[in-house]
């Protein structure tokens, strides 16, 4: 006794692959599928549309197939409204509750879609009937720890569309649609020009660039570049951690990093003390800012993000020293303000931080422009891997990547 | 004008490489040294002495040097009583603390050398005049956000004495001496019978075993072994984090890691509910320990350690999702929870997690033997170099590591 | 004054991707397309067609996209015969010649469709009017340092047909199709199951398995389970170095490899003599066979391959010690050996070694079965990008995979 | 019944390591010691002078004890004359013929040292009783195929001494002493700008500069630079294959590498054929010089060495496409071809290569200085491991590198 389902795809569902995931998924999972009705764009510029009844052996089989199918932008022939369900207890969600996809969603409530604000991977969706500014239903996104009891929580995912990104008509310009992988065969000087092509043109709109940087930034010497590119207004926000912000106040107050002369090379030597000295003296001076303001801090990245306004979030982890006050030991606490960083952004350069990038790619959209670079392949690749639609992957010496990345910048802005 | 200090080094410095790095450090830093006296050991079992004077253009330079001598073992000709300064309010040290090594240290008090206590890198030396069980002093570690005003701490390296481990007499086992590097030539399955060895000779010498592991130990496939090694009695703490604890759960309550089933290898999609479910149905339960009870969870590493009374610590990062109710969010109150199985510890294994290793790796003293097993050659080099003196690295495949490991172990326990 | 061409498509266009790859391609090249027929195959079974008409704004534009549609397995409508010109001299093909891709390929002659013999990437297609066994028409590869003056060479594309895989119907079993990358998050040992059902049934249907061995494999001491697996009978080809054959033989005159003991892990030492003395005693012999006879060589792969008559290829590379007699030192004649290996071969196993791999790779067709292994997730990537459309890549430790391997081959042998 | 022999080594034998070395040996090996003498240089200029007697339990053990000395440096108190023996046949050494390492070495002949030629890793030893100018005798190294019927062969270490480098008294600059590893966090530009002052420094001098170079120099988009480097005339040799000298040809003729533009990035398709006709083009013309005088190659690496007469090496390798009419395919003779490369060299920079540098490694003695950069730390690791007392490894990007080494090299020469 076989069960069966009839779902819709529209759109660029060839080149964006969705076809193709489609057909495949049902494939790998045992089912069968019959082509109700294709009609396939023309031109490039034309829409396809295909209806796909789907066959499977049982029901738990169809379920899955459907789940797949879903994620691809699938959605069924006369979808139903969204099933809600109250959540019985703070940080509780219903039973079968829909866990998100990174990519923009809609929700059928009282036969209408409604878009799904805030939309990040791994979360609840939260409907208020009367939450919109005119009383108008509203939904967003929550994480399981914010859910409160009493929320309305969508349920099955029949009432819900998702919508993977297309393959943008006309020049994607660097970003490559969807790649999913890095090719380390890239003329390096020329893919920086890009990036550096990226942000110029974000900053001339006015759009939000948040700069993700771990401490390997400032060991290898690039801290200064970084700096230049905040004082010049190219950076609106910093999301780092207490490592990155300790290697940079070290710069500043001794000159080193990790006890090495960033010029000379001179005395790279383990068991230095600067490190922890530098935060035992922004503990005493009450943190970064004060530090700034006394007078210890006088120049480097901290020190330009004080000065321009720029606003950082420095999230803290288990192997921190110290750690400095500024730092937000809090895992879901520093969440939250990564998230608030992250909702903002029109550009994200992670550079060189598997563990902040993370942080931050959980909380974007797959429509945020992204730019991740590593000396490690297999970091850029899982970066890559979590899904941004336009996404430079570029493994390269983040050394000679920021100062660069800000020498093209800053040519392109003296022009 | 010149400046002057004489030190004295014994024990087996020449094999230890204590006095290649002394001179080393003298001509690096720029000084000149001259040889007092040098009694060599005449056999392998006899230490050597060695009085050192070392010259410098000035003071600053002076004191680098020293600073060099005292990390490898070095003492001042005479050396004073160590420097105290009260704290001058809770978490500020006072200026020019004394920064500890992680190696075996004393403090000279009242003309006695007095070990401290609880050694641990980059930590305060504090110090109790009448602190010990019969009013005696007493000098122990402190990190810098637990220190309290009015802590003596102590401030300066004259009377501080360092002891680098030296190269064991008789067999140091598998376990090379300071080797600081791994090897990828090195056979695999004989290496990993010598880490059974240990294992079982800790275990049959009532030594405590720390397993610190990653969710690469999980969606590798090793979780199984894993969970047989923690019911057979051969781990005595695990240190992990949410995301280990919500693979290893969801293999329990779902059958899959990621949402692939990791015995048939089906549907390794992207997508999936499991791991989010997992962590509300866990939310639901009330705890890991609660969900064992009510029969929710019933296999896995977490169900051995909840039905074994092995203790956990599940350390929170800000990738995590969820989190569990188990796990622990603030960096600070995770990081003691850590110092505390670090200091049990008689051997750790540390498997596939760079951040939860290095975490563990920071508290210990460098006389813990460790095994650190990842697939990725520069976290293996990474965990090494932090200093424990008995040390094995292994770069390799967690999941045919553990399962091989679990295999030997229990081979060994049946003879 | 733009030009346009219309070609077809025909197969499983959608879920190969083939469709998306030639809408792509016409978009990222600044040209045009529009769908004039489109019949999707209505089941999971049926051939879809598709016909296109390329517009573009130059003839050099439209060639490219030309190129890169057929490279999809795009065909003209109305295709011409295939264009010939003979090689003006030895190793000196005409300009514009076809290079070929390693799909399998028909160039049409005399207005039918004759299959390329021998595909193989990089190639000249070389069609002799009556080189057939009745006189036929004979169409197949040659490199080009084999060209013979006088070769009817394919200088066009236009009657040149390409068939690039297409996913198979059924289950394509582990060979993930066209996956082109690799996951370090599947389960090791349940991977390793699969690739030992792969070997074992090969092996039952008669079918040509072929081992290209990197030296790691015995210097992580898994070359006694290779040998196993040669001596019964899963190995029938080994494509191997200098290095490999050299460090296999120590172990067998020395019982080391690289100077360790493979054991006991004794004397991990540079400097050692045994892996120039093993050349210099096999050279002393005449060659590997003779010292086999001798009763100098008495276990391992080499070993196993002479008793059982295994053939195998030594190809000799610029940093060879030795080498020994049975290498061949010009490369131009061990590719030559190689690709008879290549040619012969059902199932390729690629251990641990990217030269070797890279070569064997670039002889074979994208139709024939291979599993990468290695530690290095770059070695893996680029073996599997170089496009056999049935793979499995397995980044794990070679030192554990082979033994492991070779149990579950055994096991499933004595069952 | 135990046996035992004396040894002396003299030198700056603790700052080298070496009684370090020498003692640990001992130990590992399951000797004992006595030290019988010990003069410590009293300042750091001093040399120190040691005689041990070793003891052992049996002639094999003292034998592999005595030759781990040997490698460090030590020799037998009374040393001998070096034992010769004729070679039986061509390529067939003595039985127990001595094989060297890479550090200077003398042999002891007619009671005098005389020093041994070209000196080169895994060699044998040929002494000619009067083959020097005026009938002295005379000594060198010949690789094994090189071996000669009748040549007299040294076959015993005990009439050999070793000279292992020490640590330069006096700065030793940026390369490193025997520092055996390399460390990722170090600030790039600033070890770039030291490595451009050593290649100003030894062009300054006179020396020699070897360049070894693979493909991904010009993939990365760094084949201008170097070009630029050939020009101003800082390179006075090339090392590198088939696969470097293709890419290298086809920017020149096409203005692309693997078929994408490196400038605008565009088309970076995989079937691309500019790669292969690129080969057949220099085919065609006779070889690189002919192409250059035909007009068909006008700028690039290889354009530069032709119009500059600077001499370059292409070894052929297994997995070349073509090859070149330039490549030499015979490994045995492309090795002899880089070891006259290798011994005129000053200083070495290894870019991008793992096959090349290795290849050229083995040829080099320990006192040549050498650069290894590579993206992939295992590769720099491997390159430095393999022995030269002064190194600088780096794990960089080389489209990056090589761009800013020329602007540093060049802003250093306008000065």
């Amino acid at each position: 006794m076989s069960v069966e389902r009839t779902v819709e795809l529209e759109g660029h569902i060839i080149d964006s692959g969705r076809m193709q995931a489609c057909f495949t998924a049902v494939m790998d999972l045992g089912g069968s599928f019959e082509v109700e009705a294709f009609d396939v764009g023309k031109h490039e510029t034309d829409e396809s549309y295909c209806r796909l009844r789907v066959t499977a052996a049982d029901d738990v089989t169809l379920r899955e197939i459907l789940h797949e199918l879903h994620q691809n932008g699938a959605v069924l022939e006369d979808p139903p409204n969204v099933t809600l369900e109250p959540a019985p207890e703070d940080r509780v969600v219903p039973s079968g509750f829909y866990s998100t996809t990174n990519h923009p969603t809609e929700v059928r409530y009282d036969d209408a879609w409604i878009p799904v604000e805030h939309i990040e991977m791994d979360c609840a969706i939260v409907l208020e009937p009367e939450g919109g500014p005119d009383g108008d239903p509203r939904a967003y996104t929550k994480v399981l720890n914010a859910i409160e009891s009493g929320d309305l929580v969508a349920t099955d995912e029949s009432g819900i569309r998702v919508r993977p990104p297309e393959r943008p008509r006309g020049s994607d310009g660097p970003f490559g649609f969807m790649q999913g992988g890095i090719s380390a065969e890239r003329p390096s000087e020329s893919t920086i020009r890009q990036v550096a092509d990226e942000l110029v043109e974000t900053a001339e709109n006015g759009g939000t660039v948040l700069v993700v940087a771990g401490p390997a930034v400032i060991h290898s010497g690039a801290g200064e570049a970084l700096a230049r590119l905040v004082r010049e207004g190219y950076v609106d926000a910093l999301s780092a951690g207490n490592g990155f912000a300790t290697h940079d106040l070290e710069r500043s107050i001794y000159g080193t990093s990790l006890g090495m002369d960033v010029e000379t090379l001179e005395h790279p030597r383990k068991g230095h003390k600067h490190h922890i000295w530098t935060i035992s003296e922004v503990i005493r001076e009450g943190g970064i800012a004060e530090a700034v303001e006394a007078g210890t801090v006088t120049e480097g990245v901290m020190y330009e993000c004080v000065e321009n306004d720029v606003p950082y979030v420095l999230a803290g982890s288990i192997r921190d020293d110290g750690p400095l006050p500024d730092t937000i030991t809090d895992a879901v606490e520093a969440q939250n303000a990564i998230r608030e960083q992250a909702r903002e952004a029109d550009l994200v350069l992670m550079l060189a931080t598997l563990l902040h990038s993370v942080a931050v790619g959980n909380c974007l959209p797959s429509t945020t422009r992204t730019v991740c670079v590593d000396i490690n392949p297999a970091t850029v690749t899982q970066l890559l891997d979590r899904g941004s639609a336009q996404a430079i992957g570029m493994v390269t010496d983040i050394g000679t990547f920021v100062p660069t990345l800000a020498d093209f910048v800053l040519e392109s802005d003296a022009e």
